[in-house]
């Protein structure tokens, strides 16, 4: 048999399990694993010398530049940009290679689902984590609930990218295990929508962190959730166009919130305008703009005074960010907000070594059946090995290299444009992550027996 | 002498007094009044049957349709909406024609500049009210504070168009005297900013409109300001780079800003969604949108709760704008937010026959003078006649009908892009202005003296 070809386009933070899925299987199934980055150290420490492993560098954005490659590969694994994964598909599409992508699909990539199809290949999307995992979780789940008859009146999906508890040393129980600048900007851009016993709910982004859902998991303690921006256009993904209430968000460690959005509420978050002379500011002068001025009253005190109204009185995690220092400029030219703000947190909230991430997720639903009001509340807490193999590189990369395995192997022979929902994907692919320790916990309850 | 044409671009609300003004002048001058508008009636009436008023219907925003007309023209006055006058204004480049606007200069206007100097023609703009009358009434000042050895060191600027007191008979204390869409959307769209003693200051949305200046007019009460968006470009304006302290603002009756400040809040001034099944909403779902559900909890308490956070605890505003109606639906498909809250206040804030409109100026000067800390307080008051000649009507009318005039009689032979700001321009006008009731009364007053 002829050994098959991966080739993978970008080898970031996400890439590392996997890229170490993929090896350590190769030898069994005969692949050969070749990676291109720009920067080919990396890839190479990714490899660990593996002689299945090719490392590669080259502009892999470039279509031209990653043709030759493409053509001799039988799978494609894109972990660009997001923005790079159209172009990356109607390159797949015209040399019939199957493609796989962890992000969400865009308006463009479901557009090509017919020329997929007609191709022969599969494009599989949001199989990483939220989305992914989250997906093929809840559609277990929802699947099963209908399968005994049930009809589902709510479903709430949390899902956070967290600083493990061992690690969890610092004020804000936060520390950067994703993009920073996402974590900034979380809420901004719009009203966060979703539906609550049928009535449609809005929260304009002055509110979506004051309006919190508690969260508590055995073992793990106290989380809030915040509403994501668009709850109401996954309704569709998983069919349940009619259901009552439906709501995602996103989980932070409780109290994080209720900080957080002092910087919201001050300004603090606006990417929209560049401060002036932004490059002079010290933390200390940039915390002062967005506070009126008043003779001789001290920052500490203006600032005591705007969080009353948001039921704070201790400033300790503004201290620890280093916020009143008034020693040290910022340094960014022409810089809006929120990018002072997240240079100040960088510094703060960055991994340490030996630092260790965790992903949590928590499914709420409510369903009647037979007559009965139950409840199912499934819930995962996955933390990462080290700073390499993180949860968030684990539970990216091991459904996307699991899937890549079943196309590999012909398991999987579905064609056109997909994401993870049906049971002959979701099924296996889930089965083998509770190998690798990504275990949902499951309580079903029963609330009421209705009268007849 | 040859009859002088003067071509008047639509004839909307705020060229009834424009309108009049130049048909009362036209026999002593020798003028011909030529109005066009898409509603040949609403020119009729607003000529009057004067004999050198001339009524005209066609498209005055397409410019071959207005060719012939702007070419037997003397003078071009521009009351299209804002974004028509700087192809108006290339046609008047072409033509050689002098034109007035009373719109802010765009980049596009700016860059025409040359342009028109090279045509020999004078564009003048920002000669209506807010922009207009503040401009030229500041510079007075500003240039009697310099010629006298002055130097300011603050300088806050707040204008309003309102309700007059004797028409002020509903809770809010205003109704609409003005573009409705521009009211409910009043400080969206990013942060406002202005410069406090040598501070940048920045407010969110969020905090417009609890971030107020409270200010007394003798004989007229008290109102609160709320900052304008962009207050730091007008420094270049006036010819005060480097002024310490520099603010915009607009005026509301005492009271407003804080209960407006609860539909910023609450999310019901958005402008960038539209609400799910628009059509069927009353304006107690509308308002329950925004609120979060609680099972048996209703509206009213739910709006109490949140108000509390404001420090408002009475909702007789809410309730008389009819919001806790679940009787009649707003009736507004694929609606936004801020759609829906314009119609519920349409109806409500609309003028009354004989209702009166008012338009409040204040100008608060600091300065140096040979050693002592002075400060001036310029205010105008002007109450409109009736609902044709409104305050608003008058206001912007008036000086750009003057400016006609002083371009007819050559009394002004400036050429290029202009605003009002030269003291040939705007002491005429002012003086002028005085004689139709236009009137600034000024407070000069002595803080300290420096020891020296």
């Amino acid at each position: 048999m002829d050994m098959k070809k991966v080739l993978i386009l970008g080898a970031g933070l996400s890439a590392s399990s996997l890229i170490r899925y993929l090896l350590e299987k190769s030898t069994d199934f005969n692949w050969q694993i070749r990676v291109v980055d720009s920067k080919i150290d990396v890839v190479r420490r990714k490899m660990a010398g593996h002689p299945n492993g090719v490392a590669l560098s080259f502009n892999a954005t470039d279509s031209e530049a990653r043709r030759s490659e493409m053509e001799q590969a039988d799978l494609i694994i894109s972990m660009l940009p997001a923005r790079f994964h159209a172009e990356v598909a109607k390159d797949c599409i015209a040399l019939k290679k199957h493609l796989i992508t962890p992000s969400y699909i865009s308006p463009e990539m479901n557009a090509l689902d017919a020329e997929a199809k007609a191709a022969g290949i599969l494009i599989m999307n949001e199989i990483g984590v939220d989305p992914g995992i989250d997906h093929m979780s809840a559609m277990q789940i929802i699947d099963s609930i209908r399968a005994r008859g049930g009809d589902i009146t709510s479903f709430k999906s949390y899902c956070g990218g967290l600083i493990a508890p061992e690690s969890d040393n610092n004020p804000w129980n936060y520390k950067f295990t994703w993009n920073p600048r996402n974590v900034v900007l979380a809420g901004s851009g719009g009203a966060a929508q979703y539906i609550d016993r049928h009535e449609y709910k809005y929260i304009p982004y002055s509110h979506i962190f004051s309006r919190l859902d508690a969260i508590e998991i055995d073992g793990f303690g106290s989380f809030d959730g915040y509403a994501n921006r668009d709850s109401l256009s996954y309704r569709s993904v998983y069919g349940l166009e009619n259901i009552p209430t439906f709501y995602r968000g996103t989980l932070r460690r409780s109290g994080y919130c209720q900080y957080w959005n002092i910087f919201v509420n001050l300004g603090m978050t606006d990417d929209t305008y560049k401060m002036q002379d932004s490059e002079s500011l010290t933390p200390r002068n940039f915390l002062n703009a967005f506070l009126p001025y008043y003779v001789s009253v001290p920052v500490e005190d203006k600032l005591r005074k705007f969080c009353k109204d948001y039921g704070i009185t201790d400033l300790e995690r503004f201290e620890w960010l280093g916020l009143f220092d008034n020693e040290h400029p910022i340094g960014l030219p022409n810089a809006s907000p929120a990018e002072l703000l997240e240079h100040i947190l960088l510094d703060k909230w960055q991994l340490q070594p030996h630092d260790r991430d965790m992903i949590v997720m928590v499914h709420q639903f409510e369903y009647l059946l037979h007559g009965k009001e139950m409840t199912i509340e499934s819930s995962m807490v996955n933390i990462g090995e080290d700073e390499t193999f993180t949860s968030m590189s684990n539970l990216v990369g091991l459904p996307i290299a699991i899937c890549a395995k079943m196309i590999l192997t012909e398991k999987l022979t579905d064609t056109g444009v997909c994401v993870p929902i049906a049971p002959h994907v979701y099924n296996p692919i889930l089965d083998e992550l509770a190998d690798y320790g990504v275990k949902f916990i499951e309580q079903e309850r029963t609330l009421s027996t209705a009268n007849h």
